[in-house]
């Protein structure tokens, strides 16, 4: 069996997020089929995260193992024509026999876009968290330094998935502007659930005054999640880029 | 009676294009509905044109009268909070009497996007002309300047609505690339029906070696609509800017 991991953007608006689900339209159960048509057999594939509903992914990655012979330079125009315009396949890459999507993934990068203007943008609805009250991004920049480096992440994590520890490594968490639009990027070996959502309200409470920057070190220490702000909503976040020790990946 | 201006910007989508239609859902008939609220009457709007279904407005402008004494300032957020995101005023300016959005128009600007990559892009869904076929937009746009200057354009017009005359004066039409988007940006006094895509559809013929750039003086003397290129699809068409009499409009 080969294992392919193919390299992909969605638009999440539409769908109940990565992971297949009994009841509703997921973006893992909608490329489940397409693939199975291109390679001729049922196909599982595992993503390299649980995105919620209404989360994108300017760059995903999952993999699927088959039998077909196709050569993977084949495979993303093959796909894209059997899936929705808000699925596209960017690349395929042969990968080694136990390589795997989520478990193989040694950093991922997400990026959370607050469009902070009085008036909305007609062309930005379900792409941004729209925020017309005017946020201070040096600010929410400072608190953001406090998430950098290993910490135990209790105090920004929602209940909901099982995890063995909550300690990550934020390698990196810059905060800017460029005219309306603020973008959040962060950088981690991995993130528990809800973590970005719950930082980037953590940033946007130290901007409002209802708690300092400095006062982050002392809500990671208390592990306690309504220490933080609120949980930002899925609209804005991307998952932007995945870190693999496969040349060329993704 | 106050005669109201409004800028306003919409992602077409969802619509069947500004003019309100018996059937299908319109954003002239979504926004006269939300108006109503605001100024306690009935609205009846006046458009800058008639876009055509999935056809988008960066910049739009139509007027209203109204006998509500609302300052205008106050006007976008009121009206904001009753429609739906895909649509957005951005200002409300008080204009003379006699001010009619469509009359009063001077020249407007249309901007058509074709995203000309092999691989679709899942953000851009309803919102470019994608074309996977290597297109010169050198020779696109050369294609592009035979159509500047005052012609008869019958041959880039289709049928469907009457005038007075097919003569209109282009003032400029620039074909660029910035990546993988080719960006067709052309300002008239006033445009015929479809005008725009039939024009990019022909210098789109013109990449493609279908004709010479050359041929389109002859196609604008035979008036013939069969000789030009195709009607691009509307999803890429853009109205970008307005010229007015009037100050600080729009």
């Amino acid at each position: 069996m080969r294992n392919i991991a193919l390299t992909l953007m969605y638009d999440g608006t539409a769908y109940h997020g990565w992971q297949v689900q009994k009841r509703d339209v997921t973006v893992a159960e909608t490329l489940e089929k397409a693939l199975a048509h291109v390679v001729g057999h049922p196909v599982k594939c595992t993503g390299a995260g649980r995105t919620d509903a209404g989360v994108h992914a300017e760059r995903y990655v999952a993999n699927f193992r088959t039998t077909s012979s196709i050569p993977c330079d084949r495979i993303p125009l093959a796909v894209n024509t059997r899936l929705p315009g808000d699925i596209v396949v960017t690349k395929a890459t042969q990968v080694p026999e136990d390589f795997n999507a989520i478990g193989s993934c040694q950093r991922k990068e997400y990026t959370y876009r607050i469009y902070n203007s009085r008036i909305r943008n007609a062309f930005l609805v379900n792409r941004v968290w729209f925020y017309p009250k005017h946020l201070d991004e040096e600010v929410m920049a400072r608190a953001a330094q406090h998430f950098v480096g290993t910490h135990d992440f209790a105090c920004v994590r929602s209940v909901g998935t099982e995890t063995k520890t909550t300690v990550r490594t934020v390698h990196y968490f810059t905060i800017t502007r460029e005219g309306d639009m603020i973008s959040c990027r962060v950088c981690a070996d991995g993130f528990l659930y809800n973590m970005v959502r719950a930082m980037v309200g953590t940033c946007v409470y130290a901007s409002e005054g209802k708690l300092s920057p400095d006062d982050i070190p002392g809500l990671l220490e208390g592990r306690n999640r309504t220490d933080a702000g609120p949980t930002a909503p899925p609209q804005g976040l991307y998952m932007t880029n995945l870190w693999y020790p496969v040349p060329n990946l993704p």
